[in-house]
């Protein structure tokens, strides 16, 4: 299923788009798209038999979309986990995941405007495959273990500003927590139409121009050993959201001068599958 | 005033420490104590007057004390933020803030107990005087601005797992985000009755041996400058956290062979005027 939240920024009512294409208005039948539905087995199935059944009312296809998840508890991402993106920074391929965390305010729409911070010279991009929990989890045993725990997939922006990441002394969760830093969807894929997570295409173009064009299969560390390894350090909750780090061809990585992001750019970015985002650079 | 938050984990009520030292139930007058609260003036000074005018029913002294503060948005966190623990972490004293972040999951209770992570050696303790905001902050001016933000202040223990946070590669988060590393309260008190957030002194003993004895006078970046300093590089929310760093004296810090906490240690922590915490670590 593909399940998502339209409507105004804060005022968002769950939605299904459905295996025609066409919006439907789950408010009916859930309250909203957050870790308690995905939890629930029973709601999930309610709303496939809903969605087949052909009882669900048709919702305006020209909705605002939101983030396809609300209350999300923690953002948790790796970084460089793709050989080309590691190599571009720099830095040699890591021997375990690099973990740093987003707040949940960061969070915007798929086609919501991103705000380049105030002071900012190296606003950049990072199409990223975000995984959305579903059922707690606890120091998992194994690869099979992890993977049950994910309720589906989403396509993230993960915004970074370079200068405020890595020059301005410690840690980088500086320079990852700028207000608008994480537009999320459209949809929220759930794992049992995602064949094989480590078979996804992902694009990433700015003012048209293709940047990222990678695949999940270039991984240093998969889906399931990024959800396994994560449980080992953190108890990971249903509407929890990792994103698993971006392929080569960012903004830091090309020669100078570094096309670096700046109001009025255009990021538009796509996972197989998964969807595609667009938003407009202004001025914070 | 001293808000706070009793009885069974998950399900507590709001409640007042009154100037009696009488705990008194606020949960007829509001849902509860979290960000919404504290942006609500309205709501605090009839919490206020209800606690002057005797009408609030006691409640029983015995209940669970719970975090004071539901819902939290994000914990940010400042590192080698004093003088001395800087020193002792074969660090220098940092030109601007070192930032990284705890997820709210992380929170419990003041008399909680800690687990010490499987596979953990080098789980550390840290007293921290933590800062909630009561007001959405962005790009504060001034110092003036910054603490106008801040609803109150209240103890935090920023349990540390130093081979997790240093030696598995990367960022620190990995070794500040195992569950029940958040120790955060009892109290949440006003930023009215705090009257110098930089004279505060700090303690921790470690089975009953006083083993960190600071003041909040020993900051490098006082509260004032770390508000300002955060708002530009993300957004306050009221119900967000900020740990402020913790005074010398961590295991980390010690000779060989450094005193990490084990399954069986018990911690007690204390800020001048916020009250007093005690954990027993137990096995996760």
């Amino acid at each position: 299923m593909k399940l998502l939240r339209v409507g105004p920024a804060g005022a968002e009512r769950p939605a299904l788009l459905d295996a025609e294409g066409v919006l439907r208005d789950l408010s009916g039948l859930v309250p909203d798209i957050d870790g308690s539905l995905l939890a629930d087995g029973a709601a999930l199935e309610r709303i496939a038999a809903a969605g087949a059944d052909g009882s669900l009312p048709a919702l305006d296809a020209t909705l605002r979309v939101g983030p396809p998840l609300a209350r999300i508890g923690k953002i948790v991402c790796i970084g460089l986990n793709y050989h080309a993106h590691a190599i571009e920074t720099g830095a040699e391929p890591p021997a375990e995941p690099v973990v740093f965390m987003k707040a949940p305010d960061t969070v915007v729409g798929p086609q919501d405007t991103v705000l380049v911070p105030r002071g900012s010279v190296k606003t950049d991009w990072e199409v990223e495959l975000a995984v959305v929990i579903g059922r707690e989890l606890r120091y998992a045993a194994d690869h099979q273990e992890a993977l049950a725990a994910v309720a589906g997939y989403a396509v993230a922006h993960d915004v970074s500003e370079r200068a405020f990441q890595i020059e301005r002394g410690g840690q980088w969760d500086k320079g990852k927590n700028c207000e608008t830093f994480n537009p999320l969807g459209p949809w929220l894929v759930t794992a049992d139409e995602v064949a094989d997570p480590q078979a996804l295409s992902l694009k990433l173009w700015v003012n048209g121009e293709l940047k990222q064009d990678g695949s999940t299969a270039d991984q240093i560390f998969p889906v399931a050993e990024v959800v396994r390894y994560l449980s080992q350090f953190m108890t990971l909750y249903p509407g929890d959201v990792i994103n698993t780090g971006t392929p080569a061809g960012v903004a830091m990585g090309q020669p100078e001068p570094k096309p670096y992001l700046r109001a009025g750019d255009v990021v538009e970015l796509t996972i197989e599958g998964l969807g595609r985002q667009r938003q407009e650079l202004k001025s914070a």
